[in-house]
């Protein structure tokens, strides 16, 4: 493996010119970029970790790289921010290949370049252990433009975006070792969703700009946990409406082969980055406009927030506790 | 060791209330502050490598946490930006205690408070090996007031804050067993040093403020490696005078101990986070009433940069290479 400077003068390479808006990019003791004007300043750091969040064996390199800044703009689509800037933090063990180290910056300079979020700088060192690759994302919203979790208010209704379960069904598919080119199109794509989650900025931006929902969160660890996070944070209860949870149809497949419950599978299935809104009845067909012109997404209702406390999952008019969501730490 | 809200939870109690340019800190899917008027958005990532910038056994929690900032507010302080916001990204493996997890917090935190860096978010996950600190800092500067490493020009002379070496024979000290209580007043601020590093913010920002510097970087790696990227990046050659280097009296009790160079030290010692500023004729005089101003601090001139490249390591007017800094990487 080559040495640090070396290493950040192919990054600095292959991440290109960088847009009008970055005053300093890759290269000195810091990067200084513009912030638009009477905007605030969104911040996020996110991390994945080798043995924990992703394995050698079962993600390549380049999916690697794309998930890492995917991540984090799902986060800056939640709070409806437009992606401005990122950095990436890397602490390698001695047996990483220089080919592999491209990949992964490949696989994190494309998506940066198309999300509109340049690779401005970061940080290399040694890992005496895991890979691990920690982000920065910056990005840009209005102040009365914002998307919280604790703008939810009782009676709003919750809607999640796309379809559940995919993500957490294509780990499940990588880990059995099904070969790929044997999967069909709806196991395939769980695969992919799990290789390169698409973050909803588009989405998160439009709803925000337009008002749309009270509150949002982004579904990493799964709806229930979502949820439970969005009510808290909202200070409401909240009901999830079990027959009316998107599962993806290629979740539902592996479920039924499996003998899994596919509800439980889009509930604690992790990974997903779906956006999950609040929506006040007022802004219902603002909030339909909104997803109309964030290209080819769903929104689907799942629930509503409510004044009673607690978090419960409706099966057919019985109530029961909503279960956690995917815990990872 | 608790679960990953609950040591969010514990962290926000900690971080207190952020001042009023946060719009949004520590909770939910990002941060949101706001920017200073008319200034540009400065930013930079570092972090701390178990085993490799540190071990438990040689560096408390607390001296660890703050460190994680320190090094962070240096680039920042290197850029002549002041700082702004801070997020920590943390990856723990399970035997890290929930006291020394505080430990670590308090450290970052009281930091952060003094800098005016608030802790304004970050992320938490497991590590299944060392742990990694990952340290994202935020800083304001106005644009035609920035530092970069790129301005020095030939002619331009070459100043270093503080006293070089201290941080690395604090270190040999700690690995060499040394009892804290029998050290001499120089020995122990050695430690100090190299445990508590003090960022030049306020230097850096009275230098930038009144653009009495024409480049500037942090050392971090050594005055030699510092003077090489600084020469670099701003297309000249460099010289530095042996004699004038500062060499902190800790640093050269240290050496003559162990029978070592206390100028290879200075030069090649990392972590000492000093400023090296190219600093026109023009602005001499300006540049020292900044220093005048960075409150109980020196600055020493240690060279100049000069139109032929290389750079050169003049002692007693033979010019040999000046070789490079401490590698970590």
């Amino acid at each position: 493996m080559l040495g640090e400077h070396e290493l950040i003068a192919r990054i600095r390479r292959r991440a290109g010119s960088p847009p009008a808006w970055v005053t300093l990019g890759i290269g000195d003791d810091a990067a200084v970029i513009e912030p638009e004007r009477s905007a605030r300043i969104v911040l996020t750091t996110d991390s994945l970790v080798e043995q924990i969040h992703f394995t050698r064996q079962l993600t390549s390199w380049r999916a690697i790289g794309h998930k890492a800044l995917a991540v984090n703009l799902s986060d800056l689509a939640a709070m409806g921010a437009a992606p401005r800037a990122s950095l990436l933090s890397l602490a390698l063990p001695t047996d990483v290949a220089l080919a592999d180290f491209d990949e992964l910056v490949e696989g994190f300079v494309t998506l940066a370049g198309q999300a509109g979020a340049p690779l401005v700088g970061g940080n290399l060192t040694r890992s005496p252990g895991p890979v691990v690759i920690d982000v920065t994302a910056v990005g840009s919203a209005r102040p009365r433009r914002l998307l919280t979790r604790s703008g939810g208010r009782p009676g709003d209704e919750l809607f999640v975006t796309g379809q559940l379960g995919a993500a957490a069904a294509g780990l499940a598919l990588l880990r059995a070792g099904a070969a790929r080119a044997a999967l069909d199109a709806d196991a395939s794509a769980c695969v992919c969703r799990f290789e390169r989650p698409d973050a909803r900025v588009r989405c998160g931006v439009t709803v925000a700009r337009r008002r749309a929902a009270s509150a949002a969160i982004d579904v990493s660890d799964g709806l229930a946990d979502a949820v439970h996070q969005l009510a808290i944070a909202s200070k409401t209860g909240a009901v999830v409406d079990a027959s009316d949870v998107p599962v993806h149809p290629g979740a539902a497949g592996w479920a039924a082969n499996a003998k899994q419950d596919p509800l439980a599978l889009a509930l604690s299935g992790g990974e997903d980055y779906e956006l999950l809104f609040a929506v006040s009845r007022r802004h219902r067909r603002n909030f339909f406009s909104a997803i109309r012109q964030s290209g080819d997404l769903t929104a689907t209702r799942v629930g509503r927030l409510q004044a009673e406390p607690g978090a419960w999952l409706n099966r057919d008019g019985r109530l029961e506790p909503l279960g956690p969501g995917f815990v990872h730490f």
